[in-house]
């Protein structure tokens, strides 16, 4: 079959970029200088910066993992899925800037709206190219679906109440932002953990 | 065979740097700092950093596609091969300077010229790189070409155009650089997604 | 078995994440800058940052082998296993933090407490996480222990007073932090070297 | 056999870690600011960032291809060099600290001096453990050498002229730091091109 390859490269290259853009968080997380006495102050005061983040660490993970389950069912990628691949690796690499934008201006009335807003809306942007490249891999020619795996099942249930979750969250932030960012862990938290699955309990049952 | 090694560290090897190189062009992007209520519009006014973020981007992506297709035909890597790839690599692993020399300098008049002159001629270098690996990799005996591959076939066709392309665009930049920023931009999209190709439609033909 | 992954990806990630984490430390030390003659006195005036840097480097290079032995160990990695891993990428990848909280506090009085204390917990954390971790997959369906196996069995030796010595030297940080730091490192040491094991002279005569 | 882990997860550590500290390195070469009209001359001045830059990368990709031949000859990795890789990987990934040591001292005199020595000393170390470690495969029971294979013999005819090499020029720089850094990229150079081999020409006469 012509114009497409191997999947292990992608997943490679994937990995890197995941791996890369979920551990550079960290650089963004400043310390505090010259704080002297009050260092444990100082650095319990930054609490926005964790925030950020933890939801930045959840969802990049949430979407490694439905990367993971993705290419599972994948022998091949076609010309379409490695450029989708780039597009969505494009959007998770960027993730570092607006998660320091949120941890940098969350105590500033009016740039605490605009912070929330562009760190949700790259999120979005995330969960609608996983949701197509989801959708697309399950129709595709190369898919090796199992369609009675639960995994599969509980993502495929999981990725249009995101989205939904998504938009709601972001028209919440303009009037209440710290709000929005604790919605946004939700979401990556609800696709993390889905409720009456995720243990090997029900994984042995099968 | 002696003095040869198959590919896959070299693979993981490249496939880490590819990956670093495109998540650190993230950490170019500054965020406005102190800018209180205006946020928005100075996160608007460095429209330079984004652009040159996606033609980063977009090149280095383009670039580890071609690299993938080219490993693709290989089973195993000799001498000139690998020091040829460590080449391509530290000039990989080089673009975050000239990005962000870009994104700092492109309202500046004459800055703005060196800036996208320096930009252009390391991703020139980068393009001439990988039509000579693509070319040593096509000729070389541990090639399993399949020449019908239409992968293959359009890498091939658009590599020489690409060089001009990038010639092209470095003189124009003398007159005009943020048309040359965009030139570069066309170029990798070009790379990117070959007209009349790219749809898992024609990779059903076959 | 439905909800299970193979654990290549999830290996190549944390992979990934584990060497970025670790490479990421040599960012935290600070090239000394306008110190013109004396510039070996300021480079060895900040030996705080590098014995953060080998106590971080030797923590979460034990880590890595703990972590390797382990996915050796399986065949298949399922949901519960795959949120652990998750969480004990994200305290690792948060290590760098605290490094550097150490590295510029330590000859603050106080503050020089609270970065030794959020390190030691840091660490600790990982410890636990491990620990957790290791007897998870020793019960799982999908193991394929070897009970003989020498790496195993040490390893599992040594977890739990891993954790009671960490416990011990956050206490003792209270009083002496760097003596906390030093019994860091010796920990991490331990781990990394296990008396009476460690040569390929044991390896050899199983 | 117990006490030893297959090479596939240690090769792909290692290539993290060697791709990301190879990949960190330009982060050290600052972009000027500030510097309108005359930004080729601000960017032209700070040469010994590039000659630092280059001497780094050529080190460090030497060590990786030296990595590879040797994790190549490899079936399993003992405790011994599992623990001896994690070593060389440390040194490794020190190497963007002496790195930018030297791309800002280099014009100051005494602290030159002192930067081009703590770089020799840390390509030095890297030499003598790749060193070590070589002999320790070449020796083991896991190994599956080809002795007639040209890459494995040119590398062992280099090793220990390169410790030499290395020494000399650490010496010189006491006197002539830039000749010293200078001396440091020859080497590398030798161990990336070694004279009378290199080419797939003569890989094909075996």
């Amino acid at each position: 079959v012509a114009a497409t390859l191997p999947t292990g490269r992608l997943e490679a290259f994937s990995d890197g970029v995941f791996a890369i853009a979920i551990t550079l968080l960290v650089l963004e997380i400043s310390v505090p200088e010259g704080s002297g006495d009050d260092l444990l102050e100082a650095i319990l005061d930054q609490w926005p910066s964790y925030l950020a983040y933890v939801v930045s660490f959840a969802t990049i993970g949430a979407t490694w993992l439905a990367h993971n389950t993705m290419t599972e069912l994948l022998h091949r990628a076609d010309s379409v899925l490695l450029r989708l691949n780039l597009l969505l690796l494009m959007l998770v690499s960027f993730v570092p800037f607006p998660t320091s934008l949120v941890a940098e201006h969350i105590h500033e009335r009016n740039a605490e709206r605009v912070a929330t807003t562009i760190l949700g809306l790259n999120l979005l942007a995330i969960a609608i190219l996983v949701s197509v490249m989801w959708r697309y891999a399950l129709r595709g020619e190369h898919a090796r679906l199992d369609p009675d795996d639960e995994e599969v099942q509980v993502l495929t249930r999981r990725l249009t109440p995101g989205l939904a979750g998504y938009v709601a969250f972001i028209a919440l932030g303009l009037v209440a932002p710290i709000a929005a960012v604790i919605g946004y862990l939700l979401i990556a938290l609800a696709l993390l953990f889905p409720i009456g699955l995720g243990g090997s309990g029900s994984s042995t049952e099968t």
